[in-house]
């Protein structure tokens, strides 16, 4: 298919094996880089186990945020899992490596039948989810035709925010009595995605108790018509931190809590100094006249998110950091434009910085602000403590 | 590294080639997947070959759009080139295969001189940009301690768009004059970023004039101090458009005007019907309360950019076409709203439109705001000709 004179590897800069060990100044160490810092991981991956905990359920992490298995095994609370994936790209890479329990939280396209069982043929019990009557009888003819078995959890919607079905809706009942032969009912499941533009933390703690109590009544109501509900999952990062009670609930999910970013930041499920996720970047050159640092972290390197936009406080493209991880002047240093390779850092007002301070081939740290799509174009992603890249860690991309 | 069980690449759905002579809607194709509609593109490659002719310029297109070797073959006036690359993973690919002749046109860092050596040893004819002093001193001393020679463009500022050298600037003079030792001048080029903000073509050609007088004002001054400047380049995808005059220009670069986008039709630089590169999607839900239809192309598969946002026509996340590439209504149909795999599609009042009309399964295609990121992502572009897939193409993503 591809006409390579020579695999594109076989011109990689250095092994990426090469970079464990050096100091994220090395110049064999590659900007834009995505970098982790492995303490703030650990303690990230850990306060969502124990609030998990706390609440009384199963922690079923989203991976669509690093989507590396490597840290997904120090997320699961087994290796096998349980999680939660956005693709069947991500589902396939992970059954791959021993996970045994995921579900697709995407609604199922029948296209995409064959592959879940293909994936499901691999050992994973993959489920997948719906919110239709119409969606229900596909996925029950494909397992007629081709006599098999595939798990399958109903969307509930607890505030309008995407898809999903009403828990009161009649819909939900119809859906569920159109699941037949090998598409078997197994639970319910729905996402507080309007959790996210909360402006307080009661409001958030509102949504939380909303979406439990929404998807506990999906469940009440296709148990009393006899359905049996075991698994009965809701789940957002702003829920999983700030939740009172998760009663009649089985299991939580969560995702940018592994990394969290600006826009969590914002909705106060973190503070900056717990984004573990940052963009290594080096400064290229400046713009006098306009008192502004360029860099190579573009719009590819930072994602075009600017979610932080309609929050509290608009980060811009990002909070530039020194190489040890701190915020220059608190958070007064942004990057406040972006073309496809190019950061532009707007040196405010009424500060000490000078251009000066930015010399090129300076290095320096951005906190994206969505750390989900910042993280999706890079082959590698970099694990850092003390300074130093201590691994070199593998992720899925794409959909193939 | 990683720690796969299996490759990734050993469970995909199918070998890319077996696509090839498949249909759109054929459920073997994925989705979301970025298609390319063959004729559209041979017919923007030549217009742009068409302008720089009629301009009297070398055309030195831009390789970052698709970032593909087979559409870069097609596109540039030879198989050696001349060509342009934003990194130098793609610097890296296109000199792997075959070309020659490479302008890396972003501000180089000093730590990625050792690549750029590298590249260049590949027999790849690889040139650099630079705009300060600071800059031309840190190649120099490369070249002298690695003795090796590294040809160099200075980067000219014609509008204060991002980065480069104003031509009248004392600055200019003093980059050129701190090139020494293998570091060895041979052009300026500049880009004007201005021209994509232009609300009018005469306001285009205006960009255009100002971008000319000033890169040949910087290539006159560098001239009267008695430096030899073969290379006078600009360009921009709406210039060479609508430039009316290049004279005292060696060449001009473009990229996007091979793809187009929705973008550049609100530049007026292209129609809707001529834009070549679209991604096709699977309905795969209906949020009925909202009349909405929910698609797995989110913004990992359209990209976070908004572009159109601040244009005369806001087309929200993109505009949604029939399998053949004809917009639904006009340009009414649009995806409203993206999260990270779904897509959100509301269906507008005053349409004969309604959710019947879009059963799950049904695949669309939607054409995006910006064509660079929403390629980026995709393992392979899909090469179609009357809906059938003709070629499976690779490309080269992120920076290793």
């Amino acid at each position: 298919m591809s006409d390579l004179t020579y695999p594109i590897e076989g011109f990689a800069p250095a092994p990426a094996e090469s970079l464990i060990g050096l100091t994220l100044d090395d110049p064999r160490v590659p900007t834009p880089s995505f970098i982790i810092d492995d303490r703030k991981l650990e303690a990230n991956l850990e306060r969502a186990k124990a609030r998990a905990k706390a609440l009384g359920v199963t922690l079923r992490p989203h991976l669509k945020t690093h989507k590396s298995i490597k840290i997904a095994r120090r997320q699961m609370v087994s290796p096998e899992g349980p999680a939660t994936v956005s693709t069947l790209a991500e589902a396939r890479y992970f059954a791959a490596n021993g996970v045994k329990d995921l579900i697709y939280a995407v609604g199922i396209a029948p296209q995409k039948l064959a592959e879940v069982e293909r994936i499901r043929a691999l050992g994973c019990d993959l489920k997948i989810i719906l919110d239709s009557e119409e969606a229900a009888r596909l996925v029950s003819d494909y397992c007629m035709v081709k006599d098999v078995e595939i798990p399958v959890l109903l969307e509930v919607d607890v505030d309008g925010h995407r898809s999903g079905i009403q828990p009161e809706s009649e819909d939900l009942l119809k859906a569920a009595r159109a699941l037949t032969n090998g598409a078997k009912l197994v639970g319910v499941l729905t996402h507080a995605g309007d959790s996210y533009e909360c402006k307080t933390i009661d409001a958030i703690r509102e949504a939380a108790e909303a979406e439990r109590a929404g998807i506990v009544r999906a469940a009440e109501r296709l148990r009393a018509e006899g359905f049996l509900i075991d698994i009965v999952s809701l789940g957002s990062t702003p829920t999983l931190m700030f939740a009172e009670s998760e009663e009649g609930v089985t299991e939580i999910r969560a995702g940018v809590c592994a990394l969290f970013d600006l826009f969590m930041t914002n909705v106060g499920a973190c503070s900056m100094d717990e984004i573990a996720g940052s963009v290594l970047t080096t400064v290229i050159g400046r713009q006098t006249a306009k008192n502004r640092v360029i860099t190579d972290s573009g719009f590819l390197a930072m994602s075009r998110d600017r979610g932080t936009q309609r929050q509290k406080k608009d980060y811009q493209y990002g909070v530039v950091c020194l190489m040890n991880g701190e915020p220059v002047e608190g958070d007064k240093l942004l990057l406040t434009g972006t073309n496809q390779e190019h950061g532009i850092i707007t040196i405010p007002e009424g500060t000490d910085l000078a251009q000066e301070h930015f010399p090129v081939g300076l290095r320096l740290r951005i906190l994206p602000n969505h750390a989900c799509p910042t993280v999706a174009p890079y082959a590698h992603l970099l694990l850092v403590r003390d300074g130093h890249i201590v691994d070199v860690i593998e992720h899925v991309r794409g959909w193939e």
